[in-house]
């Protein structure tokens, strides 16, 4: 038992502190994953931790590890992670929060000299949004071994630089070998990104899983031709058929109660007297469970072929199966936000996060706190500052309460 | 009277020739305005032209005049022109041949000594396609006084590289002021550009006319949000607007009989796991009269406005009305077609061309021949020698046999 209470002034402050790396005009964050604005976040993270007696490792694809001792030097530390990457249109919050709410929990604990039996531990996950090098959750998914160090290096950006060339230029490919770094649990505070505790007017998302995801690439082959000349009914018009795709996978989505996303679309010769020939557009479908997607992935596929014919061809380049967060976890929060009275849900994460892949490895839950009219991968992204220091005391009680004992075979024999 | 014939294989061998400036793997051009590759081609241009007596002039917005003296030093000249310049998946065609096709005459002409009463001019303009710097036509839009030379130069490409810097840096800005060289009529031979002739078995086309035709940039204003956590129904989702006004605007433009094509679409920060907010694209409307393209414009307006509000905004960025091309030079081509025996109907052009505002100046008629499947703005567009030679032969009559004394007003009096 303790009664350490968290900060709020001092992590609003440290929120504000590290939106100027990446920071936009309008208030938002433009810090792509492994771009010199990441180097001066990572760069600052590490100062940080080292500054509260944290000792900082970094893996060979960028995941930064700031270690802080406990009592039990057998045990394996109770982690917190999140990640500082942000999309190009993003904010102040996602990812960002669960990174630096784990660092006031941490100069909580330093500035009261507090010792823990398990060593803690936070994680800054590379990667995590998938903006600048496709799938999303790439630190986090080498970590749990769904992807290997070479699959990592080879992804390359829009401007066709490689991963492993991104990480060498800002001086983030660590040491510590992938795997080396072990602990017993994760738990990530992250805003909900969505409406709906907002709406319900809740403080705190109990997250008990993830909605099922896949990403596609859709290339459609039309037939370049001149605008002005070829009568409408002799055309074959790639973006005409993109466009009846997009609004008929929203319709399908929107009848199965799933979700469905075009957030790329590219032309490849566009001009604007020719009708459009090859395209290629990327399709982002979910729900939250996994048969549910199967029945959208089946009935999207077969409205393709409709329209298109063999002049389309679906690839998918990401699958993520529904989750289901580790009941011991989910339960240590629900405990953490009795405690202290916050009004509370038990929700459904709709979007991805790095706990999809660490929950396949160790046990692991999520804490949601509402955020502005649900926004998200907006400049706009907002959060109050009474959530965001409550959720960074629920992380707290999490971790200081959780017992990994509890599924013994956890504690290391060193 | 004469009985000179072209030689339609030193024509195609001409073709073949000036398709290595640009050429792209799979046997079409990418020769963009002003580029490196249209220098290539001005330059040969030149020089062919000088081979066979012709002087050669450049106007200051790279306008390529070459003048071939008649018997009458006092008579204004009759031009042949076209442009050089090709769409992005351009094919060895469309425009080139009107140019090439003039070449053969002077060559012709030159090759039997033959002395015309007037001079004769063969023209190339500059930046016909509009792919690089909109708006298309735009040299002999500057020549006839549609544009001036300021706005010429501060057209802009997709590399924010302007007219002014592109056209210095191919050495192509001539000394010859706007509108110093004048001629009294001018014929352009062109392919059809679409399917007509072909499905007829026609091989040519006596072009009467130009459709309307008008081109707009739409902006939308959606709002980015996170794909995963943001329900279906509280999103706005800027591609999806494009998409129903894209489906929408051709669905109108097929009741009306004219036609709608979205040739350019841009994400403004595209990732694909956000909703797009912000987003450009192209339209360009056409119609036989500008009575119908209004109607077309009304109803396309009424329908952004029912999808997207105040979101959207509409901006006009190019209009040409209905043409009809000068009776006596269209008579002209019909006799001469008629003389040679060739299958022919009159026909009203579906693209623009550099005739429409040329004929706003001087008479001016166009020549059609079939190409394969209607075809263009497109590497496989192809057409056959035999037509290629029999549109340069008529356009040899045309230009021989057109009396501009019938509109005495255009002898220069010197």
């Amino acid at each position: 038992m303790h009664n350490l209470t968290i900060d709020s002034d001092r992590l609003w402050r440290t929120i504000l502190e590290t939106s100027a790396f990446g920071a936009t005009p309008d208030g938002g964050i433009r810090r792509l994953t492994l771009s010199p604005e990441d180097r001066q976040v990572r760069d600052w993270f590490r100062a940080q931790c080292e500054a509260i007696g944290c000792s900082v490792k970094v893996d060979t694809v960028g995941n930064m590890f700031a270690t802080r001792p406990g009592r039990n030097e057998h045990a394996l530390p109770i982690a917190m992670g999140s990640h500082l990457d942000t999309q190009p249109t993003g904010g102040k919050f996602d990812g960002v929060l669960g990174v630096l709410a784990g660092l006031e929990v941490l100069r909580t604990l330093h500035d009261a000299d507090f010792e823990t039996e398990h060593p803690l531990m936070l994680i800054n996950w590379t990667n995590e949004e998938g903006a600048r090098f496709a799938p999303a959750m790439l630190g986090s998914g080498v970590h749990a071994g769904v992807f290997d160090q070479a699959f990592a290096d080879s992804r390359t950006d829009a401007d066709d630089i490689s991963f492993a060339e991104a990480i060498e230029k800002i001086g983030y490919r660590g040491e510590t070998p992938l795997g080396e770094t072990r602990f017993a649990a994760m738990f990530e505070l992250h805003i909900e990104q969505g409406p709906v505790l907002e709406q319900e007017g809740l403080d705190i998302g109990i997250v008990t899983g993830v909605q099922a995801m896949r990403w596609y690439d859709l290339v459609i082959t039309g037939q370049e031709a001149h605008a002005g000349s070829t009568p409408m009914d002799m055309r074959c018009d790639g973006l005409a058929d993109a466009a009846a795709i997009i609004l008929g996978t929203q319709a399908i989505a929107r009848r199965l109660g799933g979700m469905a996303t075009t957030g790329q679309l590219s032309i490849a010769a566009p001009s604007r007297n020719v009708v459009p020939g090859k395209l290629t557009m990327s399709l982002d479908l979910r729900h939250v469970t996994d048969t549910g997607l199967d029945v959208l992935e089946i009935e999207v596929a077969d409205l393709i072929q409709k329209q298109c014919g063999d002049r389309a061809v679906l690839q998918t380049i990401w699958n993520s199966p529904a989750v289901y967060f580790n009941a011991t976890c989910t339960e240590t929060v629900r405990h953490a936000a009795e405690k202290l009275g916050a009004s509370r849900r038990e929700i459904v994460s709709g979007a991805g996060h790095d706990s999809v892949y660490i929950s396949r490895v160790v046990p692991t839950a999520m804490i949601f706190i509402p955020c502005k009219e649900g926004l998200s991968h907006n400049h706009a992204e907002s959060a109050e500052k009474t959530h965001c220091g409550l959720g960074a005391q629920i992380l707290l009680e999490a971790v200081t309460s959780y017992l990994p004992c509890s599924e013994g075979k956890l504690i290391s024999s060193s």
